[in-house]
């Protein structure tokens, strides 16, 4: 459905910092721009809601460019009149995370129910209390988890619904590739990722996401280890100077699971990739194994797998690529942040379930807590369940 | 030249504890058979060294079956009537690890010199002891270390000495496969490695093997922080009869390198394989990276590197596979253990260099303890300088 | 943003001589009318300029209808009336090339910043004669050298910053491919190039390009030898009718370069293409070797460098294609000739340099001088330092 | 015929300095006893003559070895004992240009029939005067020109035969592959082609070939332009010790022939592969263009040839290499050296015609000399006829 219905109920959204690169592609374009062209959300059957939204930004060239780009015809530079508005009920936040926590306070005082990214706060107390503040004020709230939709995370929970690994075992998972340092070939991510008192660094950046993933897929974290480096030390910024780098660029995390299954996992933004994709994650079963990218998981089950020997003096005769199968599409998947920013409004419109508040959020912000003492100590890290 | 030449210059080479897999394949026929047949080795321009080997074994029947299949004609079921021969020259050890420190003390006193298989002993205060016994007597004394001559780290040599990789940044291994359990498919490894009793377990078993990796192709190990499981609780032996497993069967490591390295090493018992080969390292360089198999290496230097974009809502647009490039073979690369036999029977004859003794040998071990112990304690602990 | 503003500021350019084939499609179509369809060129942060051209040329009927296909409402056939339009900043001449420096010298009375395709003159004292008119009256100056912005070269230039070669020993380059004589397969070139009394020669075309393509990519150009042909010494013209061929077709030149490169460049309108590109760029050092086309570059590095053996007796073992490594796309390129457009027109309206002015187009035309001289001498020629 | 039938009539040849690379795979191997294997060579109908070898050497081992291993019975290390036999009619020469003409000479004395390698001589007078010396004598002689067989340019010839290039314009030669410089691959080729006092340099090694490949496939060379370079500077010899190079690895020479022809070719030990094979000529003709390698040859006649526009801004659309035809086998190539050898034995048992004799091999050393004079003044040097 294409069409845009103008009896159709709305939901007001202050949309506050999506001009960001993720801002603007998956929340704005992939998600709300496109839930209002596919004529809205149906919230209960035959009841669609249509977001409206508002975009907040500080710069006010880029925020109008944005709207007109965007089709969106309000925006504004001031948050206040934003939340004075009364037909806007849903605040969501995609500012860097040093300005989130206040403005989401500003938010929760005016009675918007809250959506944000992720890391929802600088540290864990701050996230707790945004929480804390939003029961206090009862108000929705709700924190972005994508990865959770991404199609071969979803494809690995169907084979864990049916058994396919048997016990597992371990889970390795390798996320990064190569972020050019700028001063040749541009650089592909902003410079403040890179620098620790913007709050840059890839062990806050990524724990976040892998405490969710954990959690949600494979069982809680109950500890983690993990070594930081900052494996390039001078980038070069957009305006072309360069920069001394204060933030880790790669991060080795090891965790324990509840259930014992044990996770490597190495996040960096200083690796060449040869694997499958981006993000994988091999899963190690009892009864058969997998592999995830983004959207491909291939498979190999107990029979299928192949009995090799170690004999280095000939070329090795087992193509260890050819033992595995691809899963093929048996469902269709949306676009990761569309599909949360879909059941978030159902939630608000309807109360229905939303398991992924700013609890969960302050959660991924203490893994990484966690892991950033874990490298200072140097030594296993227990996560103790957070009070709420 | 393929003839035997019956005035050739002959070494007796006691060879004991060879019936095994490993000692008959790679030590035995690719080695000392292989060496015989090429009319020995060339231990200085023109005098070449033939092997007039003695095997020696506990069950009277393999050994003298494996004698009639190498072609060897000595054996004995004896180790001191082999000891007291003067023709013997070199003692060789593949026995169990148990076995063997007594039997080299035995081969030290009657004033042979030493090569063994590693781990030389069961702890480091017994390896560093057998270094110093041969020391006292003055025996030559070496230790296998047969993957410094994959020709897959050969050629990753190569690479460094061309400044292939600019600064070396990270290293990430992979090792191990899947050991069947044996309750349907048959185990194709001896079930003592899976039982700590009998000195097995894959930490003793790999980490002595990262120690020479390490130390010779990247840097010295500083520091050490290593995860043990036991992922398969029960399997079953040679004889049909189920059995407990007691020793880790896998081993996730991490390692500290002099220079900066960091290096994450995984080993297993209990995975399925989605990589080039059953030993895979990838070296991450500010220049240029390398995957190393046994044999093949792949490579994609800067101006090679992919700029991917992180889309889940479309099919990955990049073959992370295709943007490497396979090294061709620019040297001839004979079997590993064979070239360190070659060089230790040199060493023997003319004394010529052979780094990899007994000291090095008991390097390793310490390693592995101190992989224990770090397992144990769950935090990183520190390498010490091993006293001679 | 694609849509035009009405408000935006505007520089007009009178282009004279566009309606040749490559003053239509590269300087009309794909650069000004492309810059004007982007909403113009950002010279400052915030600050754009959009051109408004007038289109000039000798023949009422094609430049009208230029006109229309270009969308430009502006044109006349009198070069006197545009020069005299104060509206009109710059003047760019693509006639050919006897008709240019008369033309520029009355738009330089004019006041008029100038820009002109490259050999500026057709020979190297009115060439520097030009150069010095213009810094007399204080005119900006420009000549196109499209080449340095062509994808292959830039890829090159970036494996050189990241010292990919090693030291650089040699450059091998192959330009051209049949053009085809016009009495069957009719020509895809001009007559004119055909002839030395029209200023053609592949000689005075190319050896234009090499100069700054060499100069700024691999070192200051030492000395050239130069040998022309006349392959084909007669064809057929636009009219149907023959005519004899009084100009080179093919040019054989080598180059010594500050630094010590070699250079050996081949081009020719009478040769069949067995490479990857129309031009082809291969270059040899000491850590690796690279083959540039128009857009694709293929790398080798040392350690991917087969060592063959040389055995006629049976067929090529190695496939040499096989051993090269495609470089992906890590930035996004432009047209060649807009992106120098742009440049110029900055460097109009803020000043930013630009190197590329009318006394780097004298050397152009200086090497190709020098290399008609080493012809008829049958020497090497030194190059001169041009004094401006 | 494999048989060895010991009725046949025998040919003795001494064969000095074949246990160097060429000699024993191209000389010994390849061709002697390939020849004498397939039971010798049939001069006449009817009559065949089976080689019955000698081999001289100055190393007794390496000679004893090469006679086991070709399994020749005859060998010594005294080449006087060799020449005084009566049944030796054939000299050999495979030995340093720098010991062949003295060698060369005594065998003139002692009546021999000579045959050699190439370089035949040092310089060109000396080569003149081995040539007037066998005149005087009335010995047969013959010069090895290997290439003149090589089943790519048998190709050519076929082709040529046919009129399929019509009139040739120009030819294109590439020669080479990067040689290693032995300090960490091992080197391929003997160090003294690296020095100078040694005789060597590539532009004496390849100027002896190209001379009488250009000479009888495409034109007498009428004029040279030569530039040699010593790309590599240092490199490690067979012992293992780093040795300075004093002679030229690259050589970028031209050539005019009568007729008309231009040719460029390039000979490089410093150069890595990116074409159809070691050695490629690339032939253009108004009719047709051809491609040779050493074995397969690609052509291109007039109708498909492509038509290609450049347009850096899109991809190549044209894959330059479908638009070639590979050859067929449309006959059988024996190795060159063997054809070669056999057509020599029956000029001497024969006396039927033998065209590369001496005087050839003279003009090879000539074209040589005067590429390095060309060297040396930069300008172009002619060719003088030699009188013989």
């Amino acid at each position: 459905m294409n069409m845009r219905d103008n009896k159709a109920e709305k939901i007001g959204i202050i949309m506050n910092g999506v001009t960001g690169r993720m801002g603007t592609n998956q929340h704005l374009m992939r998600s709300i721009v496109s839930i209002i062209q596919q004529g809205g959300v149906e919230v209960s059957p035959g009841r669609r809601v249509v977001p409206d939204p508002i975009l907040v930004g500080r710069n006010a060239d880029k925020i109008k460019e944005l709207a007109y780009r965007s089709g969106i015809d309000k925006y504004t530079t001031e948050l206040e009149y934003a939340l004075e508005r009364k037909d806007m009920k849903i605040y969501f936040d995609a500012q860097t995370t040093g300005r989130r926590a206040p403005s989401i306070c500003a938010a929760v005082e005016a009675g918007k129910d809250i959506y944000c990214e992720k890391p929802c706060a600088t540290d864990t107390r701050t996230a707790l209390d945004l929480y804390r503040l939003c029961v206090d004020k009862g108000v929705k709230n709700g924190v972005v988890q994508d990865k959770l939709w991404l199609p071969g995370l979803l494809k690995i929970k169907r084979l864990m619904e049916r058994q396919f690994f048997g016990r597992i075992l371990s889970v390795r998972g390798e996320f990064g590739y190569w972020v050019f340092e700028g001063d040749s070939v541009p650089a592909q991510r902003p410079s403040w990722n890179y620098r620790k008192e913007d709050d840059g660094g890839i062990i806050i950046d990524m724990l976040c996401h892998w405490r969710y993933v954990l959690d949600h897929l494979f069982g809680k974290v109950k500890s983690v280890s993990c070594v930081g480096a900052t494996h390039i030390q001078e980038r070069v910024d957009e305006s072309g100077a360069g920069y001394k780098c204060t933030a880790d660029d790669a991060a080795y995390a090891q965790f324990e699971l509840e259930g014992g299954i044990f996770v490597n996992l190495n996040s960096s933004w200083c690796t060449r990739v040869r694997r499958d994709d981006l993000l994988t994650l091999h899963i190690d079963g009892t009864h058969g194994s997998a592999v995830a990218g983004l959207r491909e998981v291939y498979t190999q089950a107990y029979g299928n797998t192949p009995k090799p020997v170690w004999n280095p003096d000939i070329p090795q005769p087992v193509n260890f690529y050819e033992g595995w199968s691809r899963m093929p599409e048996q469902e269709h998947f949306e676009n990761a942040f569309k599909v949360q920013w879909e059941l978030f409004i159902q939630h608000v419109v309807t109360g229905s379930p939303f398991p992924w508040d700013l609890l969960e959020g302050a959660k991924g912000i203490q893994l990484a807590e966690k892991g950033l003492e874990s490298w200072a100590r140097r030594c296993w890290v227990d996560i103790p369940e957070l009070q709420p």
